[in-house]
């Protein structure tokens, strides 16, 4: 951590990772299968990213990671030089698997793709992570919905954490040529006490870095901002600090707000591959018929800004793939420069106003245009 | 025309058209609806093509010409500054419209879009084309079908060249500001009597060029290279010669041979997509199992030679956008390097020596992997 914002937790800071320093806060674009939609790895690193994700389900399931293992890992496998974040893959099998048990040993499920049988454990979870080559691994947790009686969601943080001891000393184990760090998941749903319970567990553990699960999955925006700002504070003040499912310009500035670092959505790219851009005047709907002989750029700074919007607009009219292509080029070039701004606003102690400033332009344009 | 191979009919020219000179023989890519499919104008410039193609049927239907005429025209509404070729429209009208009437006037016929009707005339294809800033015009001509009757073949014919005559005086009267060239299009169906006569016909009216057109519209190849070898020495010698729909090696060599300058066809980029990549030991098919654990590149000249065959694969399975939009790139790359290496044989006499040796080679690749 190199500044704190005087006027609130919002922090300035830097991560050294086998693939270099990542200056944060920082967003980090989504590969799930290995390539960031619709770009290539150059493209995303050219916008200026230091990290981005991938999926560990995904790429367990396919291409297998026995392919990867050919490789010597993602980074070769996928020609990005950076740095890569893995999850655990938990998430995903307890949204996409058709199937899934948990027992004390781990998580058994089937694939979405083809129906077969797996098994993951925390400590199968650490050594995928480490074949893929991870930068950040992410530990095996418990993912529950909003809305879990307290009972459930007492049950799973028990499973978390001792699942979270059992990848800590696996992922020890694998430090060698591999050097890769590890984060932890606080669970506890929607209930305090279980939130404090988990960081607490979590702390213990001393892992390099933390992340806050089970937020942004459906609860009402107050109320992810009412359990973001009440976990935050409860974790250790020199560590990194995650939260996954972020990635509008709104959410991520009240995550930065309550002291968080990382985060990462695939909202931003998602979008725009339905044409939907980012700008500072609020989403634009390309498809709109008002842009179609609009001349003007999406954006004078944009790396797409020779394409004017009524080209655009008829790229995702017609159908054609540079449309994607372009939208996803340019949200994340947005959210880069986005995020490049608060880290000099935090480093300037003037966050809060700048938040402000850019909500306030952010809002008047969404409610114009969407 | 700069030389002709001592050997055969193959010659090595140059055109010289408003955005630039373009090296004859060449390959130019299919931009139907203002973008080469996956790849950015800038990517397709960066392989090195002078000349891309443009869709006036679509282009009219969708963004609609008025569009483009706030821009000045295609090439600024599109970014690409190098020569854009439009076809006339009517082979789209033929086999997309869900009807058309063809009249001494025009066609009138429906959109493939929303069904509304329109009318496309010889003037009016000559207006739109001037509208859109094509560098090289088609005029408007009535294509027809492999194996109807000379009788059919004879009006069609006709009515060709009463609409080539108009749309040349069109053309003249719009020169000014506008400096495309027009070029007439030989028909005749597969008859020799007719294509001779349609020949004559065209070459008396004195286009800046000619495009033989129906064919390879579903005939067998002897019969496609019979009346390509029959109807190419018919047109004028000092004059740029055109074939619709050539794309593949084998039917690009064909055509050189014959002493043909200019071909398009959307083969290369739509199997590019289906995963189907050009190399010189025939074509391969990505998502084959062969590839799963493949290191190697797809060709170590590609600029995606930083990608390995089993990440290509990957891409494939997983639909991820990444892997058209790399083939599309490797495809286009591997004509425009083609066509380099036969112009170079040409210049020094050994271009039928340069086709056995490629076909050769390409033929027993092609046994192996299709
Ligand atoms: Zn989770
Ligand atoms: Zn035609």
């Amino acid at each position: 951590m190199k500044h704190r914002d005087e006027f609130c937790q919002a922090r300035r800071g830097e991560i050294q990772l086998p693939h270099g320093r990542v200056q944060t806060p920082v967003f980090m674009p989504v590969g799930t299968q290995g390539t960031v939609k619709a770009l290539s790895h150059q493209m995303v690193e050219d916008i200026g990213f230091e990290i981005i994700l991938g999926n560990t389900y995904h790429l367990y399931l396919r291409p297998g990671t026995e392919v990867i293992a050919d490789f010597g890992g993602l980074h070769e496998f996928s020609t990005w030089n950076r740095n890569i974040l893995t999850d655990s893959g938990g998430f995903q099998v307890f949204s996409l698997s058709p199937f899934r048990k948990i027992t004390d040993e781990g998580v058994q499920f089937r694939s979405h793709i083809d129906g077969s049988k797996h098994m993951l454990t925390p400590e199968s979870v650490v050594e995928i992570q480490r074949v893929l080559g991870s930068d950040i691994q992410m530990v095996l947790d418990v993912c529950t919905e909003h809305g879990i009686d307290k009972k459930s969601a007492h049950k799973a943080l028990t499973t978390t954490t001792r699942w979270a001891k059992r990848a800590k000393d696996a992922w020890q184990q694998s430090l060698g040529d591999y050097r890769g760090a590890a984060f932890g998941i606080v669970q506890g749903n929607f209930f305090e006490d279980l939130r404090a319970q988990s960081a607490q567990e979590l702390s213990e553990l001393d892992f390099p870095g933390y992340a806050i699960g089970g937020l942004s999955v459906g609860e009402p925006p107050e109320v992810f901002e009412h359990f973001l700002h009440y976990t935050a504070p409860l974790l250790p003040t020199g560590k990194p600090k995650y939260v996954m499912g972020i990635g509008t310009p709104d959410y991520i500035l009240s995550a930065v707000e309550a002291g968080i670092d990382m985060f990462d959505c695939v909202f931003p790219t998602r979008v725009a591959r339905n044409g939907y851009f980012f700008s500072r005047d609020g989403r634009i709907n390309i498809k709109n018929e008002r842009y179609r002989r609009d001349t003007q750029p999406i954006d004078l700074d944009s790396p797409i800004s020779m394409y004017s919007r009524a080209y655009l607009r008829h790229l995702f009219k017609a159908g054609e793939m540079l449309g994607p292509m372009l939208a996803t080029r340019h949200n994340l070039w947005f959210l880069h420069t986005f995020m490049t701004e608060i880290r000099t606003a935090i480093e300037e102690n003037r966050f809060l106003e700048y938040k402000n400033t850019f909500l306030e332009r952010y809002g008047r344009g969404m409610g114009n245009t969407i």
